[in-house]
């Protein structure tokens, strides 16, 4: 049936300014239903963007997007492609970095993180790449050309996955997770 | 990329005693982020219990069991298997009853489901069959042997889906719905 891996928080971040996407390292933050504790995308609720295309624009919906989370090794993966020494996930908005977890990205919608202070993640989704993250990466090598149009591509199925809180509790840098795969399905009509 | 399914609402139910699991038909119900106005499985977040063996049992966490959705199809199938005429989705619980959607019990997690005034709903997960419902079935078919106890296996992967609101609404019964698969992934590590 269901399956756990193991991994390790390596960076936990909040903040996520709007226009610089830079996020700030804390030790420890507080998770509700809302999302994580003083982060820019928390909220039960959200505005509908262009990641969701078949709501209006602007449609108030459910925030499945509260937290963003990096692997640490496909990071480092980007990085190389990109040629370049490293990226850092507070240059990308990101609110959780882990190392662990193989191909992270690619964890399927349902996929439950289990923290050890209480709180519980649900993966909603891949996040698509995009050139925002690629302009931030840009001021920290301004003289490497073309990083942020070279991003969206070199990150792609690399830029990990969102999700929400199922269950309260805290995150701490450094804690070990469990990751919670759902029963395997297979649709076809 | 994604993919629209197309079915119809045949029919709509709230109400759904925690005792006797019977749900009533309506012909339209508000959507709210709780759930379905009126019915008894809504609310933002709920106690675990059984479904959710990873929690300790009573811990608060995010209701993703909002809704519970059947399909015409499948119900039939499952009134064959047990040699009865039929089953009523009001008999077992469910919120609505859809006709059109193949295999709708195997539509993976977050799946959407569109309804024409706004409402938006999101499967979490299969609701896996238990004697519950078989009991609630019996006492229509008083004389038919052994129903409770063979509906658990004559339901499997019939029984239809359980999820949660991703947008404000309203479902009316009749309505046509539009399913929205989510892209197809592969996890492997």
């Amino acid at each position: 049936m269901a399956k756990f891996l193991t991994g390790t928080v390596t960076h936990l971040l909040i903040g996520g300014s709007r226009h610089t996407l830079q996020s700030s390292n804390v030790a420890r933050v507080r998770v509700t239903f809302e999302g994580l504790e003083g982060d820019t995308h928390k909220g039960l609720t959200r505005r509908s963007d262009v990641r969701v295309p078949h709501y209006p624009r602007g449609t108030i919906v459910r925030n499945t997007r509260q937290v963003s989370i990096l692997s640490e090794e496909e990071l480092a993966e980007v990085a190389a492609r990109l040629e370049i020494p490293r990226i850092l996930p507070a240059w990308v908005g990101a609110n959780l970095e882990l190392r662990g977890i193989p191909n992270l990205t690619m964890l399927p919608p349902s996929t439950r993180i289990f923290f050890p202070d209480d709180a519980v993640l649900v993966v909603d989704a891949e996040n698509m790449p995009c050139i925002g993250p690629g302009h931030a990466i840009q001021e920290h090598y301004p003289d490497v050309p073309e990083l942020a149009q070279r991003f969206p591509k070199a990150a792609m199925h690399k830029r990990g996955v969102v999700g929400w809180v199922e269950r309260e509790g805290y995150i701490n840098d450094g804690d070990s997770v469990r990751v919670l795969l759902p029963p395997r399905v297979t649709y076809s009509y």
